[in-house]
């Protein structure tokens, strides 16, 4: 193999059940990861089904144009799981029992009080010169075996085995074939159009072939993905990393809510935490998703002390003493019973700050002057209170999300001015 | 080609974001559902990125395994999308303009008034012989050419612009080489473990080769998903489901909550509509879940009056009348609190039902006799009430999950009852 080329790689799925309309490879996502994080790419991926014949000509393919192959399930101990049987088959190597792997195997059924069973011997069967990758989650262990001057690595397919034989065994194996290194970082952000954000930060592009700029969207959030890469060392990837990242920061402000990953209802616990302050909400149209994310955050019993899913007017001045002469002058949703629910929340849980959302989530209950997506959020605090509209495009449960994220950034805002000033 | 064997079908999609860890290809799952129905199956995948040379090897490699190669992706006006030329590269044969895909192109420009851009142009070009598979969602079209006695489907990567070709004008082309005809059906169930259902219907399952049976199990729900083929007729299909599919809704009876793909809070949406009754909730553990659940459901404002999440005990006492006594005595996660929290937010809200649900989300707050993932859910309706104890698995929001599946299932068991008595 040169060292000089990068290496080809190819990963190989093998199921039947990934070509089925009910299942899909997911193990290629992480080991891309992964890989590029060793400064190495995937050229190619392959699935396959459990047929003996589609198996040998996937291999045989495989072995023609990659150099190092990562073949992942049909290491079970079924008679449909043949993966092992089938490289060991195209590479022309014999299959020969290996004690150790029999005794671990046995170790594992006498720990849960269980009795091997005969059809996992064929487990323990390994290609002559091949080495064994122990299984610390399952029974099917893989292997690492040369093919000429190509590698061949078969993994087991459930995500849990294969990430943590991939980390102890694979990566380390693979250092030495490693081309660099790669420093990541993604930016969230919300209340920003996807067109907005590429046009403020289109100079800002990297002109570095060695480094990634990857936007993702859904509706109401934006992620700006980030990776920069090193020939030489991991230092020099975080500095490449740092001089795309912060210049990206700057422009964008304190419209990135997370640089860590970090869900907004997680930074919003944060901030109430580090202000020792408590959060009450009232919800109409989102109808309890804004409660249900942020209790979504473990811990955030310290800071949220109740709310109410007032879907309708009755409940709205039951629950939120809120004046019926105002649902009936500007209707329920409308500024004033936004900011009128927002204070009642507040009122009665004694809570710090309150949100309140009410909207049209739609399909249907829009007019002219109040069309689906209209949505009123409102926020407040012991001596103040705001309140936000917008119009919101989507379906249903595309205008609840958006609702709850432009509250919860609103909040996240206010604190963040707070922490400031 | 022979008529008699099924075609070796391959699908490539095309695009280096498909490499990457962020995206996945996805146009695979619904192509294979659709070529299921016509008796066809998948035998590869393969996903390539857009570099000339590996789409070449990638062509060649499928040329010589499959008799029906369908490529997604890489029909677009830039420079990186190069299927169209790459397989007509492979095949050898010649790019033409044609006209009528240029005046297509303009006319969408045109209505949208905006001008073509000159790298429009690339999109007209189409191999010597090749049929056109016009675009109605997009700009690129697609195309179907035969190479030898194989055939070759280019199809444009955009889901939406790729599913709307391929209903229209590739499912009618391909009617021809179906291999026969499929039903299918879907069983949902919760409330029931993964291996109790496997258990009861394990003498169930088909023995006849073309019928399918899949169980996709998620913790708080199970769907088992049935197919019946036929070489001769939909309707022997039909009789051949229904074969399947009426003994596992005899075994397994009233723990079927659906059989035509609707979510449980569907389902109880149309028993309460029905059953012209309303509904009120009082969440602790689940902090809003249960409502943002029951307000998916369009038109839920019909029966959704209010809800409260009373996350915290002062919340409990203050919305729902709970004794201080009684928390004091049992706990805030014990039936005698689940109970009188549904029975609280019931007379507050007048509603005929109300549901509640209190408990240890985790992953800290459990203790020896009430560890994580205890959880308490109770019923109340004009008469009586009913209140239930489970000890769910999982993560916070797994738990979650499981509690407001139990809370909607013991509606939809008692609505069920009702209707029958």
């Amino acid at each position: 193999m040169m060292e000089s080329k990068p290496l080809k790689i190819e990963i190989i799925a093998v199921g039947t059940e990934l070509l089925s309309p009910y299942r899909q490879d997911t193990n290629s996502l992480y080991l891309s990861r992964r890989l590029n994080d060793l400064g190495m790419s995937i050229r190619y991926k392959s699935i396959v089904g459990d047929s003996w014949d589609d198996l040998l000509v996937c291999i045989h393919n495989a072995r023609s144009r990659s150099d190092l192959i990562i073949a992942c399930g049909g290491l079970g101990p079924t008679q449909d799981d043949r993966t092992r049987e089938a490289f060991a088959a195209a590479l022309g190597k014999k299959l020969t029992i290996r004690p150790e792997i029999l005794s671990e195997i046995e170790k594992r059924f006498r720990k849960r009080g269980l009795q091997m069973t005969d059809s996992n011997n064929k487990q323990a069967l390994i290609p002559e010169n091949a080495e064994i990758l122990f299984n610390c989650r399952g029974t099917a262990p893989g292997i690492w075996m040369q093919d000429g001057d190509k590698i061949i690595i078969l993994l087991p397919g459930p995500p849990a085995e294969l990430t943590s034989m991939f980390e102890k065994q694979v990566i380390p194996r693979l250092r030495k074939y490693r081309r660099g290194f790669r420093a990541r970082a993604a930016l969230k952000l919300t209340s920003l159009p996807e067109s907005q954000v590429e046009t403020e930060i289109s100079d800002l592009y990297p002109k570095n072939p060695d480094s990634d700029l990857t936007i993702l969207a859904v509706p109401g959030q934006i992620e700006i993905h980030l990776s920069s890469f090193s020939r030489s060392s991991q230092a020099e990837a975080e500095t490449e990393l740092f001089k795309l990242k912060e210049p990206i920061c700057v422009r964008l402000g304190d419209n990135i809510f997370s640089d860590s990953d970090q869900e907004l209802e997680e930074v919003v616990g944060s901030q109430l935490i580090a202000a020792d302050a408590t959060l009450s909400v009232a919800e109409s149209c989102t109808g309890g998703l804004l409660g249900h994310r942020i209790t979504n955050v473990p811990g955030s019993s310290r800071y949220f002390s109740m709310g109410v899913q007032t879907y309708s007017n009755p409940a709205k001045i039951e629950l939120l003493n809120i004046r019926p002469e105002l649902i009936a002058r500007h209707g329920a949703v409308s500024q004033e019973v936004a900011l009128s629910m927002s204070k009642g929340i507040r009122d009665r849980s004694g809570s710090d700050f309150s949100l309140a959302i009410t909207g049209i989530a739609g399909p249907t209950g829009g007019s002219r002057e109040k069309p689906v997506g209209l949505v009123f959020t409102a926020l407040s605090w012991d001596n103040g209170a705001e309140v936000q509209c917008d119009r919101f495009l989507g379906h249903r449960k595309t205008i609840k999300f958006r609702a709850t994220q432009r509250a919860l950034d609103m909040l996240r805002r206010h604190l963040d001015r707070r922490v400031k000033t």
